[in-house]
């Protein structure tokens, strides 16, 4: 396999382990406890969730795969806090975005070449692309995928220990 | 610039950015706070910079950078869980050896040449190699990343609130 090909499975794979950790965690939290604080004075599970949501539906947008679908949920979940007064979406609701977000973003990845994640996402200029080469789809999906990591981290407190 | 060192940049980047994201925690909670729990029932914050300390420098060996420093840590921090009995070194020590070992990471990057990152880590054999070409030196870096990124979120919940 060529590197350009290797680099870019490495980074879906990794994208993709985490992906299968955080689902495997919000497996195990239901409902009800999604709506607790991951931590006391913290942010819930149902923020978080609904947070991740919006932050992928829109890498829909800026990875060139299609329209960001719910772009409803950035007030809510990404440029207001928790708890700010804003009437979230049912738990439910969430998860079945997620996994319909999620899909899209996969079936997406399938359809891109190897060299497709060297272009600029869609939030840089060509002008700054040409001066700033490494702020391509590539960079926006490793960044995202620590951001996963990040939040995942923070999901794992509301599972219940055994 | 050309794609692999795009890609090297990129993936280093992204090291760095979370682990600056991290440092800037770590110099907001106090020797005293690190030895409570980040939530509740979970883990301490010298438990969680320990198990960081742990794995960046067995990260070392594994990308063929140099010995591991501190393997005793190892079994203190990684193949034990937090309140297992074991006698921790101060705060300040994990600290110092925090950033010994990531500037000798970083001194390592800096060594590489673009190509480096897509040979084997040290933990594959030549054989396994040889059939999973994505187990490189590039795919350690990611996941680590990630994985910095997961404790980076927990240790968060130790910064006292404004």
């Amino acid at each position: 396999m060529e590197q350009l090909e290797l680099t870019v499975k490495i980074a879906i794979d990794n994208w993709n382990a985490t992906l299968t950790r955080t689902n495997g965690i919000l497996r195990d939290i239901s409902d009800e406890d999604m709506l607790c604080e991951v931590c006391p004075g913290r942010n819930t599970g149902i923020y978080l969730l609904g947070h991740l949501v919006a932050v992928h539906d829109k890498m829909l947008q800026l990875l060139g795969i299609g329209d960001q679908r719910y772009p409803h949920l950035m007030d809510i979940f990404v440029n207001s806090a928790d708890k700010a007064g804003h009437i979230m979406p049912p738990v439910a609701e969430l998860r079945a975005k997620w996994e319909e977000i999620n899909g899209a973003l996969a079936a997406g990845f399938n359809g891109m070449q190897p060299g497709d994640w060297f272009e600029r996402h869609t939030a840089v200029s060509a002008e700054d692309f040409a001066k700033q080469p490494h702020r391509n789809k590539l960079n926006l999906l490793l960044s995202r995928a620590i951001h996963l990591g990040e939040h995942y981290g923070q999901l794992l407190f509301l599972k219940k220990k055994a």
